[in-house]
């Protein structure tokens, strides 16, 4: 189970027509009444955002100033992202949010909308409104609609991707569930509301809880979670118009996770776990990868300087398609880290592949080339390499997956 | 012809086994004694960079404060970059300069080397330094010598690249010929003494001349080229180690060119023709390539602004496919602009391909993409887009290629 494994939450899906495939493309969520309920929200940091990220903003703006209750339910399409459509998109939006308000019974504002898919189209509105009927009255909890619902939201995903934990705390058991989407516009860079914009794909997370919890301590623990899962992925170094991850809780656990106590620490880890499994799945099912690709890089002068060389070590295609061939070509490795416009010095600098050390101090590691661990390394399913750059204490990761020519025949053939 | 075109230079290629293919690996240029000679260069920006970029900037730091004459020799070989390679690099590189200058008569400190291929091997300087003796035999000026000169610096090229430019001022006849190297690793973003660090692939050119012109205006002039040539350019958005452009001047056409006479505004003009064309042939050759691909971005606040939105936009992997696929998926354009960091109003923003208005006012042009000039456009062999994103005077442009699955194949079988 996933989305309605904790208590307080019912799923159904649909199929609106929205895919060329003719598969279902329609997820509806919706959260029984509660008086303990909570919403979180990021979004992408892209100029260009999906009439729902505009939407979803002013929604999670307004709750954490207590001027709107948390959701009572969510819609989520495939096939139409809904994106660079103007003012006619987001009219396209609210229309669908006031068809799923009628039928929950609840306000259009208490409905977050998510849609993903091909960019620059009308919403066709028809279609997704007149699929609601069915999907209001299939609305169930299990093994079936958890199911649906992580098939719904797919894309050029090969497999559904979803998560749950049990969270076994002092005063109480406490479930979270979740279910993702992501293949291709991947290199998710999401938002704070709270903070400028950190340096997004079509990657979409929807997480469930019965915790009882503050919104805004649930914002905080979904922003940094998401800095240690969906923020280190990249398949394509594009990030989209539409990455969303929402968050919401139904308190009907009856626990209370509050910051500081034993639930707390717990829960928050439990959570985190859930971010970095899908987020790991994400990346695993890019589009094309074959195996994936993690980059530590340590000993910069700050964590942001890590960060941009593991980032730009991960989305080098020379690098991608060295890991492709399994080629131990280090030299892309280090010299696509030079390219960060962070400056280090090479004197310093070490790199290792899986356990063998191939550069040092700016030189070659010779004998490293003929060590038969390297060549395994090179095979591993994922490959691991930790590149040292000084002796500062600035550290960060990575997550890539290799480039193929499936890539390539997927993104020449497919609209996005 | 084109490096031996201008007065006073000799070439000669040779065979020293530095490639598996066998083919012919080395180029020495020689620039015969004059007194009115000038040196001008450009290197990689990459933290990490070859053996020759880092000695070449200390030539041309102490040639442009007079502590070092013009250089008379430039030694290539292709086939090992000797990079990452640490201080025996530097040692093996000027091994190389020394058997050079002891063969030419000169100052070791007066012989350039450039050097590509791969990464983190030791330079085989026994066999260069054998093959050595027959160059210098072998110099010669003609379209022989030349051809040879463009085929010895190729790696994964397909094609040789030169140019050459007669400039007819009052003052006389100039002449300015040139080679070039570059396929993949190519997105230069070259340095400048003068200025921080802006923010390069191993791309190589060398540029000769028989203007007699002042080191000075030849590296301004040189810097001011690139900025509109080589640095416009990326394959693969990965800069390499090695990127250098190495300009010669030989004085031996008797013209002056001076600022801010005739001589000189002809002069520029061809040199940067020079540049141009050799730039652009290199990414029509860049790797696995089929067609290329322009970006101008105008209205935005700053050039820089602009540049960055238009980096993002050919270097985005879905853009490329999008291009390779002959799919006018504008959605992915503008979507990779919003990627840039920087910020514009999306309400501002739109975007032709071709003659073909497809987004505008943050909105699709919906008949658009029933237009044949569309698909016309999307087929070219240079396929041309122009986005415009607000009010401000901001204007740059780059040119990429498409990415398609010889690229992959020949990156994920090829060392580089």
């Amino acid at each position: 189970m996933s989305v309605t494994f904790p208590a307080g939450f019912r799923a159904a899906a649909a199929t609106a027509g929205l895919k060329p495939s003719g598969k279902s493309d329609l997820l509806l969520l919706v959260r029984d009444p509660s008086p303990s309920s909570a919403f979180a929200a990021v979004f992408t940091t892209n100029q260009i955002v999906g009439a729902p990220v505009a939407i979803g903003r002013d929604q999670r703006f307004r709750h954490l100033r207590g001027q709107l209750r948390a959701p009572r339910a969510l819609l989520v399409n495939a096939g139409n992202s809904n994106a660079a459509t103007g003012e006619k998109g987001i009219a396209d939006a609210k229309r669908c949010m006031e068809a799923v308000a009628a039928l929950v019974k609840c306000a259009a504002d208490e409905v977050v909308v998510s849609s993903t898919g091909v960019i620059g189209r009308p919403l066709p509105v028809e279609k997704i409104t007149g699929a609601l009927g069915g999907l209001t009255a299939g609305l169930a909890r299990g093994e079936e609609a958890d199911a649906a619902a992580a098939a719904a939201i797919m894309t050029t995903d090969l497999v559904p991707k979803a998560a749950r934990r049990e969270v076994v705390a002092p005063g109480g058991v406490v479930r979270i569930g979740a279910v993702a989407k992501g293949s291709g516009m991947i290199a998710p860079r999401l938002d704070s509301p709270a903070h400028a914009p950190t340096p997004s794909a079509t990657m979409l997370a929807f997480i469930t809880t019965d915790a009882s919890i503050g919104s805004r301590d649930l914002q905080v623990l979904l922003e940094e979670a998401c800095a240690g899962s969906f923020n280190r992925i990249s398949v394509d170094n594009h990030p989209s118009c539409s990455d969303s991850v929402v968050c919401l809780a139904s308190g009907k656990s009856g626990v209370r996770v509050e910051k500081g106590t034993k639930e707390w620490s717990a829960f928050a880890e439990a959570f985190t776990d859930v971010c970095r499994e899908l987020s790991e799945k994400v990346v695993t099912d890019g589009e094309g990868a074959t195996r994936v690709f993690k980059v530590t890089v340590r000993g910069a002068a700050s964590s942001g300087d890590a960060e941009k060389m593991a980032r730009e070590v991960v989305n080098s295609p020379l690098v991608k398609c060295a890991v492709h061939g399994r080629d131990p070509n280090w030299g892309r490795i280090v010299t696509a880290a030079g390219n960060a416009g962070v400056r280090f010095d090479p004197a310093q600098a070490g790199l290792t592949i899986g356990p063998v050390e191939v550069y040092r101090g700016g030189m070659p590691v010779v004998e490293a080339l003929g060590d038969p661990r390297l060549k395994e390394a090179m095979a591993a399913a994922r490959v691991e390499c930790v590149l040292t750059v000084g002796a500062g204490k600035g550290e960060s990761w990575m997550l890539g997956c290799d480039l193929s020519k499936e890539y390539v025949a997927i993104n020449a053939e497919y609209t996005t």
